[in-house]
Parts: C-alpha cells; sequence; structure tokens
C-alpha cells in the first residue's frame, strides 16, 4: 500500500480553514497532520467549530512539524499568509504549499502592491502556479511547490468565460455582475454582515474598484493569448452563506452571429461543451443553474446564451464559493499536483434542497 | 371640506391588489369603495390575506357600482386586465383605471402582442399614459382616464438610467442585471417558488427574453429622444420575498470622461442629482443601497458611479418591487391625476432591520 | 388647534431608536424635537440609518432641551437608562420619561440585582408604570411620568396568558417556548449574529437562565391576582430579523375541561375574545398566525387551543418584535399618557408578503 | 472481495428520494441497481433534480428487477407505500425493504387508522422493525425483512427524552415544542410553501393533532417501559430549508433533584453521556446546538439542562431532518442489518457556515 498525504493546515479557525478540515478528513489519500490557528491555540477544534466537534481534533498555536508534511495549506489573510510562507519554505523547503490568500495569485508585484500594499516576500512570486486547473493544468510541474489559489469571483467568472474569449468570439470587453453569499467575505464581525441588517438584504459593493478584478482581467487576458481584456466587475451581496453566481456577458463578433445565425444557441453550448470536454468539476447545463444546485459540492455549473437582440453572449455561472471557490479548489490542486485523480475526496455532490 | 377620492379594487387576492389595500387604507384623501376578488368571492379578506383582517373588509365577485368609483385599480394578470379594463369603460366612461398589468404598457400593438399574443381592448392603448412619473409627468391631460402602471424592472432600470441617456453621455447600448425578491413573480404557485427550492437558491432566468425588455427599451428609447437603446436585460431571482436591485452601465462616452477625468464620480452624482432634484422618491445616496433600505416604501435609492478601468457608467437602483415597482406607484399616478401631492399616503419609510 | 406633543429620543442609534424615529415621524400628533446618540454625535441620522435619510435628521451628543420634551424615550442599554433617566429628571422633573430598557420593569430590586448587577437608581422604582397597556391600564394616573416598557418576550408571552391564568382554569406553572429574529439582540456586533452563522440556524439559548423570565413570572403572578406562578422559559433564535412568536402552555384544569368537553376549542375562544373585547392591538384569529402577518405592526395575534390528548392549553402569540414589543408599544404609552387614542400613528398594518 | 449490496430506490422524485441517491452512490458498499418515479418515468434524474445530474442516472416508471436486490428503499407518500411493499415482497419476498412513510410505524393498526384512514397492508406490520437504531437496535433479528423508518419529528424529539424517561427522572408527562424547516413537508406545492409566503415566517401548525404525536407517545412508551406517556406536541415551521429542533421538557422527579442539588447539570449531562456511550451519531454537545452544525450530516446533537426554578429538564435536541430523519437513518439501518459499521457511508460532517 501506497502511505498517504501528509497534510497540515495553517489558519484552521477561518470558514476556508474549517472546510479544508471537513474536506480533507473525508479524503481516502490524506493523512491530516497537524492544525495551526493562533486565536484558538491550546483547544479542541470543536470549540470553535461544533461541527467538527466528532473529529476529535485539537488546534496549535504554530505547526510544530512543517517538514513532515507533504502539503501544508494556508488559510490566513493577505500579507500574514505570504510572510508565513516564507518562514515554512525556510523550515522546510521541500514541503508543498497551497496558499488560499491573495498573496501570490497575481503575478505582477506592482499590481498586487496598488491593491494590497507591499508585498511580504515578493521572491517567491516567479515559483507561483496559479491553480485554477481547468485553465493552468499545463503549468505544474515536478518542482511545483507553491500554488496560489484562486478566488472565488475568479474562478467563477472566468470558467464562464474562457471558452468564448479563447476562441475570440466575443470582444474583450467584458461585464461581469456577480453574486456570492457572505461567508466569501470571513468570520470577521462587521456592520453590514451583521444579521438584522444582511438579512432580507441584496447590495453592490467594491463599486470603487475590487481586488478581485485584476485577478480576472489577469486570466482572462491569458486565456486571450496576451490580448489585453478589459473587465467590468461588479460584485454583490445577497442573503445567503454559501453560493455564488456570475453572470458574465460580452458582444459577440458579428461574424460569429452571422455564421450561427440560424441556432447560436445550440452552436455556444456546443463550443462550451467542446472546451470543456473530459472536464469532471464543470458542466454545461440545460436550464439555468441555481447555487442550489452546487452547494457543498465542487461543481461548476455553466450556462452559456445568447442575447439575439443585442447581439451579446451571457454566461450564467455558479459555485460554491467554499468549495469551487476555495477549499475545494485547494484540495484539486492537491490532487493535481500529487498525480492523483483529480476528484478524489471531492465527489460529494450538491446538497438540495 | 373636499370630499374624499372613491376609490375601487379588482383582483384583491394577489400581491398587488392586498398592498393597495395596504397603503389606500392609510391614505387621508381615498375613501374605499369596493373590492373585486373571484377566487374569494363572499369571503372576508382577512381569510385570504390575515394582515388585512383587521379592517374588515370583504370581497366581492364582482365591482358593483363601478361608475361611483373616480379610481378603479386593476391587480389583473395580463388579458384579463384588458378585457376588464374595457368591460369597466362601457359602464363607467368616466372613471379612470390604473392598470399594474402589462396591457397597456406597449404603445405598439405588434410588440405587445409578440410577447403576450392577442390584444384584448386594442383600442385603448392609445389613451394610456404610461405611469411613470419622474419621466412622463408632463403627458398627463385632463381627459387621461386610462394609466398603465409601470412593471417593477422597468422602472427599476429606468430611472437608473435616465439621466445619463437624457444628457448623451453614454452609449445607447445599456447591460442591466437586475435582481428581484419573489413577490414579483405572484401568488401562483410554481416548483422553483416552492420555499424548499428558492431557500439559498439565487438564479438568472429569462435568458431566452424576458417581457421587461421590450418595455425598458421604450422607455430608455423614450429618453434617449427617440433614436434606439439597446438593452441587454437579464433578470434573477434572489432569496427574499420583497426588493429589487438592478445594476444598469454602459460604456462612457470619451468626451466627458476626457472632460471629467479630475473626479468623474463627483460629476455624475451632479448630473443625477440635478436630473432628479425635486423629486421626493427618487434619492441619490452616497453609499452603495440595499434593498432593505427601501422595503415597504416608496423610494428609488440610486447610486452613480464611474468604473474607470472599464470606462462605464455603473448605477445601482433599488426599490421595493411591490410598493415603487407596483402599488405605490400606482397610488402616485392616482395623486398626480387628482391633482394632490404625489406623495400623499405614501411617506413610509423603508422597514429596518 | 391643539399644540402638538414634544418628543425626543435617546439612544438614536440603536433598532429600537431608529424604529421610534420610524414611527413618531408619521404621528400626526408629535413633533421631533431632539434626537441624542453619542456614536453618532454631530452626524446626520441618515449615515447611521439610510432607510432614515430621507427625513434630513441630525443627532446630538446629548439632549440640549429637555425640559422642553413632553415625552423623552429611551432606547438605551440597561444601567445606562437607568442613569440618563435620573440625569433628565433633574433637569426636568415635569417631563416622562418612556424607558424601553430593562431597569425599571422589575419592581423588586433584589430580582433586579440578581439579573443586572447594582441598580443605578433604585429610588425611582416605586413611581415606575409597567408599561403593558392592556394590563395594566388602570394604574396610570395623572402623575404616571416614568414608564418601564416591557420586554417583547414579556409582551407576546404574557398577552398570551393572561386570560386563562386571569380566569384561573389552568395550572400555575406554564411552559413557554419563545422564537425571536435577531433584531431583538440589538445592534451590537455577536459571533453567534453573524451573518453566515445566523443564516439558516436556529438554536436556544439563555438555558441557564433569561432576564425575561422573573419579568414574565412577574407579570403572570398579578394577572393570577398575586399567587405566585411558575415559568419554564425556553427562548430561541430564528433566522429572521423581525418577528416573534411564543408557544405558551399549561395543563388546564379537570374541571374546566369537564365542563367543556363538549367544544373546549370553542369555550377558549370565546373566554379569550371576551378577555380582550374592545383591544385594538390584540386580536384573537382563527387560524394559526404567522410572524410575517403583523411584520411591522402593533398587533399581537393571539391563537388559544386545547390539546385534547394531553389536557392541555396551547396558545401562540405573534408579534413584530421591535413594534409591540418595543418601539410601537412605547407609543401606544405615550398615547394613553397623553388622553390620545392608543392606537394613533400606530394604524399599520402588516406587510405581507 | 465481498460483492457489494444492491440497492433500488422507488420514489425517487421526492425529497427522500433524491436524498437516498445522493448519499448511497457515495457508500463504499453500495451498487445501485434501479431508481422508481412515475413522475419522472423515463427522464434522466437530472432533469428533476440539477444536483443529481452529474451521475447520469435514469428514472423508470416501476422497477423490473426487485428480486436482485438486497434492499429496496421506499420514498413514496403513505398508503402508497404499504401498497407497494405488499406488491415488492410478493414478487421478491428475500428483498428487505427500508419503508420511509409512516405506513408501518404504528404498531396498533387502529391508531394508524385513526390517523391515516385504512391500512392498505395491515398483515405487514406485526413483522416491521421500528427502525430507531439507537433505541431498537436489539430487535433486530437475522428474518428481518421490513423496517419502518421513523418520522423526523420522532427521531428528534425521542433521542432527547428517552435517557430521561428511561431513568425514571420525569414525570411522564412531556411538552414537545419542534421546528421543522420545509423540506419535511414535501415537494408538492402549498400556499403556506409558497416561497414569499414562508420566507420571514415562523408558525405552529399541526394544533388540533399531529400525526407525528402518537408514534412519539409509541416510543416513549416502550422506553418508559410500558408506562403511558402523555405528550404535549407542538411543531412549528421555521424559515429554512432544511434542519430540525425540538425543545422537550418535562418535570423532574423532586427526589432527583433532592440527589443531585448540588449540580444537577453536572447530573443531567452524565446520565445522557452514559446513555449514549458508544453511539456515534447521538453527541451530547456542550453549548446550545444550531441546526446548522449538523446540517447534511447524520449527527443528532442534544444539550440536556435543568431549569433549577421550574424543577424542570429542559433537552435540545437539533437533526438535519433529510438525513438523520430520513434518509440517513434509513442507510444506517441498512448497515445494521447487513452486519456492517452501522456509520458507513454517512461520516459526512455537517456542512458550515
Amino acid at each position: 500500500m501506497e502511505s498517504k498525504i501528509k497534510v497540515s493546515i495553517v489558519g484552521v479557525t477561518g470558514y476556508t480553514g474549517s472546510e479544508l478540515v471537513r474536506l480533507l478528513v473525508r479524503h481516502p489519500q490524506v493523512e491530516l497532520l497537524e492544525l495551526e490557528g493562533r486565536s484558538a491555540a491550546g483547544q479542541p477544534l470543536g470549540n470553535v467549530f461544533p461541527h467538527l466537534a466528532p473529529l476529535g481534533l485539537s488546534v496549535k498555536e504554530k505547526l510544530e512539524r512543517p517538514a513532515e508534511a507533504d502539503f501544508i495549506f494556508l488559510g490566513l489573510p493577505h500579507h500574514a499568509s505570504a510572510e508565513r510562507a516564507a518562514e515554512i519554505f525556510e523550515q522546510a523547503p521541500n514541503t508543498r504549499i497551497i496558499d488560499l490568500s491573495a498573496d501570490f495569485r497575481l503575478r505582477d508585484r506592482t499590481t498586487y502592491e496598488k491593491w494590497y500594499g507591499e508585498h511580504h516576500a515578493p521572491y517567491l512570486l516567479p515559483e507561483a502556479l496559479y491553480g485554477l486547473p481547468e485553465l493552468y493544468r499545463k503549468q505544474v510541474t515536478a518542482n511545483t511547490r507553491l500554488v496560489a489559489n484562486p478566488g472565488c469571483y475568479p474562478t467563477c467568472s472566468s470558467l464562464a468565460l474562457a471558452p468564448a474569449l479563447s476562441e475570440k468570439i466575443i470582444e474583450p470587453y467584458v461585464v461581469i455582475n456577480a453574486l456570492s453569499g457572505t461567508s466569501g467575505a470571513g468570520r470577521g464581525l462587521k456592520q453590514n454582515l451583521h444579521y438584522s441588517e444582511m438579512h432580507d438584504s441584496a447590495s453592490a459593493y467594491g463599486l470603487e474598484g475590487h481586488r478581485h478584478a485584476p485577478e480576472i482581467t489577469q486570466i482572462l487576458t491569458d486565456v486571450n493569448q496576451q490580448a489585453k481584456v478589459t473587465v467590468s466587475f461588479t460584485p454583490h451581496l445577497m442573503p445567503l452563506a454559501r453560493g455564488m453566481l456570475a453572470t458574465c456577458s460580452a458582444r459577440l463578433s458579428p461574424e460569429w452571429l452571422a455564421q450561427y445565425s440560424a441556432n447560436p444557441n445550440a452552436a455556444i453550448r456546443t463550443l462550451y461543451s467542446n472546451f470543456y470536454a473530459g472536464e469532471q468539476f464543470v458542466r454545461i447545463v440545460t436550464t439555468p443553474p441555481t447555487t442550489k444546485e452546487v452547494f457543498g459540492s465542487n461543481y461548476c455549473f455553466l450556462y452559456p446564451t445568447v442575447d439575439i437582440e443585442a447581439g451579446r453572449l451571457v454566461v450564467i455561472s455558479v459555485i460554491d464559493n467554499l468549495v469551487k471557490g476555495a477549499a475545494g479548489q485547494a484540495i484539486q490542486n492537491m490532487n493535481l499536483l500529487s498525480g492523483l485523480p483529480e476528484s478524489l475526496g471531492l465527489e460529494a455532490l450538491g446538497i438540495y434542497p
């Protein structure tokens, strides 16, 4: 029997950290080694997250054996994450890190620093792999030891637009309206996330610029073979805890519209189905998907359609922001780097109703 | 003392009908005359809507004295509404009708029939006033006796885009992503509106064309002084009962962007504030509004902003779909036609939290 | 014309304070004088509560003219409230105070101090009127200048049990299970009220004793003509912002059951209807009420029924915890003390759906 | 290698049926054989439940090979279930049936017929095992071929009260207030389950008697060693789709209270912990549990506590009504009858937040 993958988690008291625990304990090839979480150091994990109490796990102030881990997942805020990654690589240069923060997502340090301030470990940027397997799988090498796990909005939006941009059938000027549940905003208390105020409430935010916009731009520009794509991105909070829906649109090229005028919807569906042929987690669905259909799962459901009147492609994309948008995709990356089937431990279906 | 306005309501067993009752009983100049609702004929209104039980009102199968009413509100499905309007005008040619269905909203019969099938009273179309007071107030005449009360999506979206289109600072090609609570879909039972399935669920719909798109196009084309405006409209259902948010965007003209490059957000706010100066129900707000802030009120809160990177105007607009998007606006129209202050009986603030 | 009642509000940045503003601005006999709220001193009220922005009101650090007010409402935390009441009475001994905190609800200082610690103005306790008009209306005198506005749980539960206890048809040992929306817990941020954690979540709390239990005991013991009533009270949080439902039960006396065995449900309904005959805000309803039916209104809907198998009275009671359970009842008390109809300014019906 | 358990499901278009599919496809020892669902006969299962579309399963009008199945799960309405069970046993007398309807839960035919009307297969009643493993595990024999899977309310409530009744420390007169999400009411459309009306709404129902009361009485009377237990049961609907919380209480015996007056809460916790020692799915928790903590899992979290003032035991119990309250428990029963670990395939933790 092959030995299991040894995994430690840093930042286990946040939502991405706890979601990693929930998923990894069910992964057949993983052994959970250590859990780090400063705010609950020395406590049972169940004190912080009663749903995890049956596991009987404890939280440490700091990992004691980082070098014993094959993978360390970081579920920390930005800056803290870059610092901890640097520290871990010093102690354990052969351990692989999957970072769920924004610290290594933007290849360009200047862009990063515009949005987040000074980078705390810029020398690691060149070796970071952007971990959106469906679009960047080929970049994995035997030496990859640092994965920047994508943001939830970029995952949801880019999967929706990549086929059309890749085939150059839309104008490289896209409009993305995305709705997110509140868990994406984390566990920290804020007035607008106070239940009484968020309940029954929908709102746009980040209208003066959102940190996920440059990340989306980077991906779409990659997909568009380096021709710059302009992204107008408007995120919204909607009253649910978990779930994300992106409505992504752009003008279709007149040539494409002319060529497929007989049945543009069939044509666009074929294009999308071909692009994602063989992908286990991306499904082209036949009715507009709801966030509930992928709740708790690692799926991305896509519904591409053509607005004939406006000559516009409109793609609806749904994911669970904490699974495909965070912890699930991180595990998919671990599987990918380990040579395992990408879906191992991620087979759960959506929980419905 | 002046005598009160006598009002009857048809279709009182639906959500717009019951909302009219709730609001009209608090209107200081209104006397409620008769309530028609076939499915509850002969019953106390409180049997259908317990929240209205304290009023002690009863429902009739059919209005008995239509000619005694100064105003009759129709809260019926399309087709039924046109038929009932025609019937009422035969019996009571001097009574004014405010129709909350779609039957008289589209001036062009062909367009109507494309979306709804044969019109049941097309000869009334020419005399219908489109009742969006902030944009069509000047068209009211002493003879106006039929008001087509706007749809909720068109109200929410058009108020958001009218200033920019009117000033011709945006391209006449607009993208509207709108989120609606479920009450806009009415009281009729449907699988996707079953609580267990709609709860925790967001989804887009009407992707093959939505009936409100031509209505929005009509308004925006009017505002744009008859130059056709292309509208790409994507409605969504979100998990709340009451509330609507529209995110409306379009490319800003390069000239305008160049002229106001120093502070485009201030410029756009000034433009919007001037356009709606003196309006009581439209407010340009200073933080992105939430649907909850206008819950139960007749307000429309607008937040216009500029996406510099994309050179795009993005306007967030929120209303209560059953008040400013239906019953409240209908009463505003009644006030307007009666020479009363438009806000009479509509002073309620949003209920928060 | 009679002059209006001059009213000031202290603690306007909390939910009860803002709800008082929302309701009082629509009261035909009230003039709003001053608003005090330290955390927003000097700011427009609309900065804190955008739904109130249309009013154009400002917040002061401290009331400047307390003696000019006929009534001052206190929406402060306990202790702070007693202190502020004492201070106001020193400056303005003839102003009447309606206190929405717990500070003057318990007549017995020892009981108060057991639950809340030292009382900050115990000498005012003897003159405080317990302001549950339906049960204590007769205790109002010309000299009443301090009203302890009841808690939401005590209001909802006591109205449900008072008729049965008053008629001595139930054992004086009652079980109350109450469900509350989160707004009753106030605006202060707490982990369990963080949207992501409270969403989709129901839980019991206060199981080691809840501060509202002695208040309920005090009322029910009064109603029971001083024979001690034992109260087993279990409050719950449910996932909605506004609304309260109490399920109150107790064993029926064998004599009563024997006497009305033919139709106990009809008998109990008659008893309840008679007890509340003439009350405008308490309604005995014919189907089990939902919290939504009284949303935003000052109503209490009661549904008394008999569990024959268990020989038990079960009464369902619903209120809006911020209206009849707080601000609405406070205004009802103001009306009562002013000789106005109790319902003045409180006529709003529930908002549904 | 041992061969897998062959399983078919009848009634796959309902919520319990679809939940069985979701869970069984992840069970390592199960092979899914056939799915029956008349309303979707011949269709892909994904047409009815998009979250199950990735499985690529189809629905049949009727099972074709019932005798090949080791287990057949019935997720049908009552009456239909008894009929189908009888029919299956005729064709496949050695197949074991786990019935999720109410048809075989009540041992006493007269009681059944009082609540449900004529029984459609009364001759099968004597051989039905009541499948609440924690309380009835010992009754399983090698011949057990029919399991009556318990109702969600009885599961949630009985687990909460069994330890105390079994130890005879409470009066055999219990009060149960239970809150349920809407999925327990099934997929059928009803006005009170229409999203717009159920949203933001809590209510009691079944006040004239609920079918689950006699089932609870049967269990508790068994636990109480055949001394009749009186149950006053009030179910409520609360605004969430999935989740159940029962607040169960009864007077503690004066002897017990006297004996453990020093620390009754510690004593009651010890008693409960001992009673459920070794149980994997029942956990005595240290803080009042929320429904969200067990969402999607087969756990029952119990929080027993003593209300000293009222001398009363109060136990809070939470389950996921579709897992431990239906499909999960059914699989637990299958495991039990198959000699497998009861938790096989049911290890999922709650999904939080």
